[in-house]
């Protein structure tokens, strides 16, 4: 048994701080970088890129909406060319750090109101799919588990990993509870444990209906808000681990 | 005898309407494509090197400042590292849309204000040059005509073509004559004709204090607001290939 | 008899141009000046009221949505309190120009996305509404003829103004068709010039769908993109003033 | 004896935070709130216009460059008449909200590169000043001690307050050493306490050189990145009013 374990980073803009990636980069096994729409800049994207590469974190971009604002947490209205053209340039621009640093981009992950919108949406998905088949064709794609999106990508022959959240609770349709709802996000770590056992060695999720959800469950994500949220990842990983689960990128060999 | 004709394309924005890179795609054999950050958009970018694909035209990346409002053309106080960093990240951008088209950027010129600066700082330059020699390795490294940046470039073992202009003047440094003189752009038809003339032909342009600089004309830039300035364009163009001088892209062994 | 006539203006950014503000502003009555979100820059406002002041226009805000790339069209969802904010901000900051010119705001009229939603949404109205009550309380809310805007409105006390439109097309319901269809916008002088005349005249437009529905017509508005746009609107001021309609601002005592 | 004690607050953007605005609120007398360019968004504006107006504290209109990356800390080559547009928006953009809680702007003080070049140059002065006397002519305008700023605030008929601050360090010329410089933040508490003292009581401040310069100290900065920057100017704030040193905003009559 194996799992992956994501954070989104790079993060930071300007003078703004945001999440504990320093700590994070030692818990995970896959980084994904915004790109500079959502949060990030390009001098952001550069340290991130350095410091993953320098710890052997997977590298993944993480495109956006334009919308820094609202840190790409609300649709933007658009035709399917318009997602496909804002991920080519976010990947793009992720990748030129990557050349800079003798690597390369390993995975992508749409952020927030994209990830989303691709989950249920097909235009939205196949645009995401093309982008990444345009742009890093051998890239793993990173989707919610059972979303379309990851139905898309397997269907166009991209790798493909299901996602699941430590902290972010399920509805009874399998998505993920909107950010607005008051129970979107665990905070308890206990329950945050069990919902990750539960997710990997059985492939079930129990959604806020009460529902049994099945997930297929390649790589969890955890959010890096702070240093508590460090410790927490840091402790579930040590479970799994105990338990006998190998810690490794998807796609890798291991 | 052979001269690249370049032109800067792609500085549409949103519902903004910019130059008329349709009319120049016929007329030149280089196209410098904004990245997002002075002018363009990932729409636009999407576009324009669809359109460069479909017409054979080389495609180049045009970084510049982040200042849409500014167009680039204001210089803006940062360390090497920054404009290393934002160099970097344009041209990975533009590489995505090349990728997506099959295609690959074959050169890359620095706009406005960071052409300027890269032109007479070292720190500056050699940013630039650094972020070529890791994105794009193999592409070539366009600036003026014997600047700081051309030198740098060619010292780190890149490409390098030295640039020329069809309608800015040159100061008795061999600098262009800053856009806020009033004798900076040149309109006279038959002026630009003898100046391109000059320069390819004796390796020379009368700067506006009556001197003789001497010029390594590779490439020569024309400028794209209008249609008077494709037709301009045509007609020099016209005037060189009927002096048996071949128009042909930089670094092309035609 | 009498009417206004409006036209959004404005809307240049940096170097990009955008409408005939000089030519429509000797046929309008009334300005909506972009304020920097959608369209617009500090400098274009600090322009367009020295513009309007000169001509004797008067000078309306036209906030809307902050995405300069999407030019305001694309709705972002957001709570009300934020569609307050962005709105108080954008007024107040026009309003900075207007005291600059010993003028004053004279009109408040949403833009794009935002004028569509405070069109048929409550919260989406309230909030605007609260907003010129809040910063420009003797200044006349411009809104879609009809719509829950102008309804809340003058339920809070605002002198309103109900808008009908020159050249776009309008749905059985009385909305506006939206610019994604292909029948959104008129461009037959004759068919336009109809349309408002009927408008005027018996307070009816006809729908796509051959319905009669009925509208106040306190002002009419023109778009601006182009010299023909201000020909238009010369020839439809003509008109209206041939047949002895005054041309004269909302509120005005004239 | 009396001083007023001011910091810069509402510089939060998104989902990004920045300082202790509300610890902060409860030492100083006058809030410097950012307008949106250089740091601030509208609903930061709206909390942070409702905070102070609750703690009874003095508002001010803290206009900077649009230059979030660069946190308005860069300057941007641009004409006088580009500076007095940006700054007339910001006052105004500032003054909706406090119209929209019943209050007023109570001064003008420019943010970062702006407050720098206002201090040694004239153009930019007067441009900074005019905006002022055009938008809010009854506020305080606020700038470096010995700045051509108040010089030109004074000679132009304003209200104006000098400014010293508790924890940068002052080159032998009177300026600000710049940030760029290892030297240029105090951080030791008693070191910050005899320099403020020295400054209200004496009207001097020793220079990074050793130089005594006058300075006439209506108004002392606290920076506010934290709960110890609040800490810190709660000390100097008890050690002031211990000596008999009323606290009191500036242009009060208290």
């Amino acid at each position: 048994m194996r799992v992956d374990i994501n954070a989104d980073l790079g993060e930071r803009f300007g003078v703004y701080d945001l999440g504990d990636d320093e700590g994070l980069m030692d818990v995970i096994t896959s980084a994904n970088i915004a790109c500079g729409f959502h949060a990030g800049d390009y001098r952001t994207m550069a340290e991130t890129v350095a410091l993953a590469t320098e710890k052997g974190v997977k590298i993944g971009a993480h495109p956006g909406y334009q919308d820094l604002i609202g840190f790409g947490r609300r649709a933007v209205a658009m035709p399917a060319d318009e997602i496909h053209a804002l991920t080519v340039y976010q990947i793009g621009a992720l990748d030129g750090f990557c050349r800079a640093h003798g690597t390369q981009i390993h995975h992508v992950k749409p952020h927030g109101a994209l990830y989303n919108l691709a989950a249920v949406d097909e235009d939205a998905a196949r645009a995401v799919v093309r982008a990444v088949s345009d742009v890093v064709p051998s890239a793993v794609l990173v989707g919610l588990a059972g979303s379309v999106l990851v139905n898309e990508g397997r269907a166009s022959g991209l790798s493909v990993a299901e996602e699941v959240f430590a902290d972010r609770t399920y509805t009874d349709e399998g998505q993920l509870t909107p950010r607005t709802k008051p129970n979107a996000v665990l905070t308890d770590p206990a329950q945050i444990k069990r919902q990750v056992m539960a997710m990997i060695e059985e492939g079930l999720v129990t959604s806020t209906g009460g529902r049994q959800i099945p997930v297929q469950a390649d790589t969890i994500c955890f959010h890096g808000d702070g240093k508590e949220a460090t410790a927490l990842a840091r402790t579930v990983r040590a479970s799994l681990e105990s338990m006998g689960i190998r810690i490794l990128p998807v796609g890798g060999r291991g």
